[in-house]
């Protein structure tokens, strides 16, 4: 069977977000907090809700938590809560961890006591905001690897009217369009004599220094 | 001069990380924050530095706000300075103001006293954990609309050595394989001929609902 | 129906006295406060009293406030709860909400989120207290325009014994009297012949130019 | 002379207003309050300002108290210092020292300690607050006696284009119009025969219960 | 009937003292704290005991206490409870109010507002056992008026042996014998000659020039 | 010499005032306090102050205590300094140390650690309280043993009029009058043919059930 | 009858280890702490627990202590009710009391109010951490005298394969072998041929100033 | 060279006693604490004394940690500050590192992040005073194996006189007498034939059934 069991340990406004997208995806979803009116709040919305501290070894161990497939470890602002129970919950014998670090070192930490992944979502939020302030585009781009982007962009005015071969930013910058987005209609194999619409996002994958190099482009004229 | 003066207001995780990325991208940043101790530790890394309560009228003027491009409310849990400083900051004249909301009334109202465009940092990257959890795809997507969807996704065991063309996505899924990662190399525009070799990433554009499909495709088998 | 339906949130000394003024004007009057003590204090007096968080949207929709005439956004000193507050009266449809504003700041942020009047009853009651200080007149007095004011002043010694015409101050400040009180007896159209007695209270209508020569001319005879 | 020497006791927003408004009237005003930083914010408009405890005897006799004229206990929320402060300021021989109360027993309190006039600020704007709220008119209104009122009202659409003899105001209601406010002009002796035209605003004097059926009247057609 | 009502407000170790003392004199005490724990640990000692505020003029009216013969507010450390509950007990006709200060502004403050006698427990303990320390004498004396105490003291060894009339006090001091006790043995009739015994207590009376007369010859031999 | 150098550790209402007292009496002290502005509060009256931590033994030492004559515990609210500084205040060898104690279990372990002497002063001045309330005598009274007091009286009605040998108090009661006060004068060996006079003071010894029986006869009458 | 019964006060980190070890060797123990979760936890370890505050007098005498054998004060950092606490147990009549130190003036005090013996385990578990730091050794040893020392170490490079009486440490350190442990097999009466192995552990019994010389040598080869 | 370089992190009760120890062993120990009075405390004691927070990284960094031989996580009762502060030492290359735990969780923690050895001091010498309090033996024992002890032992009175032969108790308990300590003088290679006297101490190695078997004993008879 597909259907995943999860235990969400903090339910928050980052824990709280992602146990509500995985129940809406379909799976089963265990939301844990110290606090009764937080779990109350989420009783409606997700399979179960237990209040109770999941530092405290014989609580988990009473949950059967050694069943469930995947424990994300969604803590606030205490590390000594987000360290402990990333440490139950890999002994309980839960496969994949998954936990939020507040700094580089409580991450190295959470990776130490056997956490199989480590999200930072707050400098990460804070890496994309800042990357979309200043070009227009929504905060959504794909960092295929170190040096290479995927990005979605509105066409910038000089770009406006002309082909995606006039435009040229393959041998200008090293950038592919790999899709047009006219309203409400996608254009997943943009052609070389597709024209560019005022209003048109493109979709883009580039090196991080053609996208800069475009960036400057754009603003300088 | 395309280099622009921003002012990010709030030097927490989230704020420090705009501000740090703001700064590397070649902008002029100001961080303020009430917390003299913050503002040291980031003294060496932004161009200005301030610690003040950014609800008093009389020390946000003698910033000299009005003449800066972008302001940035990143405010961490206080409601009352990050209304009262997005008010400001629209008073005084900046004319983009960006502010982080901690709640949908929250961002509701930010918006009514002027803020430009709101973030929800934590809800935004719980939506992005949950999505990645389960296909095994590093937690960067792309939402192109309310329907579609690009991703990227690690190839499936079920799809390894299959071509494009066999593996047959659009006609199955409606889903186009935008690019191809093989560790380092990218192929930014893959022909109905490459072949899926194990541990290569997919880019995939496609809508929700084909998405799925395909997950619940590859979970069931 | 001419009774209307008022809500008010915030039971404090201000609050508390604008719901219990209101119920006594035959107007049916909810009464909201955070504090359980203080709404149990207030059952007896007002139509109905509900202790609960006036910025949780769920329970303020429960209460059915979108068929109140009138909001009162009466909170003391939780400068967050009074914005959220007046935001969410507004959403859910309450054509009046007057607020309370504890700084201009405070003001001009309610104005944004939609308030329809606000309040600054500290301030305005010290320009009162400090009116009163050292006429010897009672604190009221109304404001009908920047330059116009109607206040009441007990009869200075100069003008006892004098009629109305002997006094003259039409002529000297360009002040009118409106009406003079003896004693539980009140003369709404005094003639230039009624005499000014001991004790007597004048009604006067002046500038305020007019008001500061008569006052200056009291206290150095 | 006339200039007088007053102390404001207690600079949160009743006091300052009260001090600020004193000052502007050109008295000379002292400004003392416990908070160093409130202090300070008040140096450059008060006459002189002092931070220190001013329920320490000694603090309050190097002051000099005695040869003030004027003593206003503005204390905000701290019973204890607001009746000690009164005592004191009475014991140093201030002629005149009116306080702010809490409450009624706190009011009863000053009184028995020696205050010459005890102020309700919140309770009092309460009841202006309630009284403005749903006749249109402003907030302004004396309370001549127990039972008659001046108020200031906007002219209701029922007495439009009337003029005072057909609005006929005293013998259906037992209340007179001293004034006629029309845009600027203020007309303080009205004829019978002056027309009440749209926007205008009328000064009224009447025994509550005739406002009371006024304002039943203007409702309910 | 001889039997007083009495209600002490304030069971700390001063209130709970007076109770317990003249409950035992046998007189009806009600006992009230606002700490439930304190009243439950006197409830077996006392008539009555109510745990409430003080200052809540409605509970204390409920209590019936315009009934009572005597007051006594012993409350701790809160002088804003202590002053205001000092009002409503004569405000509500206790004939006697008697009331314990900390300080001497409290006290002063605490006539003025009513109480018929104020005590200040700590200053005059602190009084008697600095009188008791180098005497050897027990902390008890009576000051008889500003210049004669009657004390009691040990003998000193100078007078051991001696007959009254040998001791001589009343010509050196102007000290006069009232009482001599020898073991269990009182006699309040001591004859000049009677001997003073090793180990007998001395109850003189005199003035306090003459008891530091008396003092400083002991000390010095 | 007889004058002592005494240690008082402790400077709040209590310990202030033996420290004050002893001053005036021409000893040496040296007062303590953990609190730096009483410490200075004190500094004018008292030969020495010093803040610092009575339980920091280091701190002590140097201070030379082993030279003090006495030592005055006299510590207000915590149990633990008052035990471990009367246990330093012996070890350093000062040869007399009282201490205050806050409960009879505090007292009993006082004196186990060495404590010469305890004192209960809340406790002694409620009995003090109690046994003057209804006896419209002062305070004063001399316990000079379980069963036989000394105290001051004002003159009944009763006996006003009567010489001694007619109110026969020692008949009846057992009880003497070893003094006469009238005004100013002060009787200090009354006749049998003495009269009481309305106003006058009795001083009177007996045991206290005498005084009980007394008591009751005037207050049935 | 052998068995025991044992009163532990405390039942922090030392007291529950206290506690537990004598119930598992057959004492009757009674666990009392004031926490009520922390008696909870050990309800089902001990023989009784209780949850109440040890310096209530009569809550103490409820319990019957005076039948206990031995009472174990481990409460962790309140000095004042550790030491109430030893005071009310002795005089309930517990033979024998123990108690912990914080610091050398507690331990003093305990043992001037009766604690007939009384430990220091942080200060004691620092020094053996200390020794076994360096020697490889555990942390084991016994103090049989201030100069002699019996401790178990881990057989040195040095001295493997050599006899005992190659090792020859009783003439050149002065230290006996008093015992051979070989993995799981224990030799207590080692002779002079029996072989030091790899991996074998030495019971030795020497001068501190032997193992000390030993140690140096260890080290410095 | 034989001197190790020591750092210890928190100087409470234990830390100070291992940083003590080991100073007064030759070793040179860096102390740091948060609390700069500690610090100060023990700046003359230890080689070096350091006031910072030992979690942060760039403070450890500038230290020069890495060139330290030992780390000791001594630190009290901050489970988060405990765990990060091994973290970093462990980084920055200190070879050896022990750490004290509060709790089993926190132990197993501590391992996880590479702490080499772990301490629970609180619960280990809870063992040492629960095997001592019942025995009349000091606490000092051995732990050979989890069957083993050595320990040390007043001789019981049914010993006294006897031989170590008479005593027999390796054929009776199983257990060897290592030595006999008999006042200052300690015989570490006993006789069949010596006579254990009154008040010698015998050092047993022995199973822990045999100890217990023979404690059994003891007490019966």
């Amino acid at each position: 069977m597909s259907r995943k069991t999860i235990v969400v340990v903090g339910l928050g406004r980052f824990g709280s977000s992602v146990a509500l997208h995985l129940q809406r995806m379909g799976h089963e979803v265990l939301g844990i907090d110290q606090n009764q009116d937080r779990v109350d709040h989420f009783a409606a919305e997700l399979t179960h809700v237990v209040a109770c501290d999941s530092t405290d070894e014989d609580a988990l161990r009473a949950l059967g938590l050694r069943n469930f497939d995947v424990g994300v470890v969604a803590i606030g602002n205490d590390v000594e809560a987000s360290i402990l129970t990333t440490v139950l919950l890999k002994e309980q014998g839960v496969p994949l961890v998954v936990a939020k670090a507040m700094s580089e070192l409580h991450g190295r930490t959470l990776e130490k006591v056997g956490a199989d992944r480590v999200f930072y979502p707050e400098r990460d939020m804070g890496a994309r905001v800042a990357h979309s302030l200043l070009t227009g585009s929504e905060i959504d781009y794909i960092e295929l690897s170190p040096e290479y982007t995927i990005m979605e962009m509105e066409a910038p005015p000089q770009l406006e009217g002309l082909t995606l071969r006039e435009a040229n930013l393959r041998a200008r910058f090293g950038i592919s369009v790999l899709a047009l987005k006219s309203g409400e209609h996608i254009n997943a194999a943009p052609l070389a004599t597709d024209q560019i619409k005022p209003g048109d996002h493109l979709v883009l994958l580039g090196s991080k220094e053609g996208v800069k190099q475009l960036e400057r482009m754009l603003q300088q004229q």
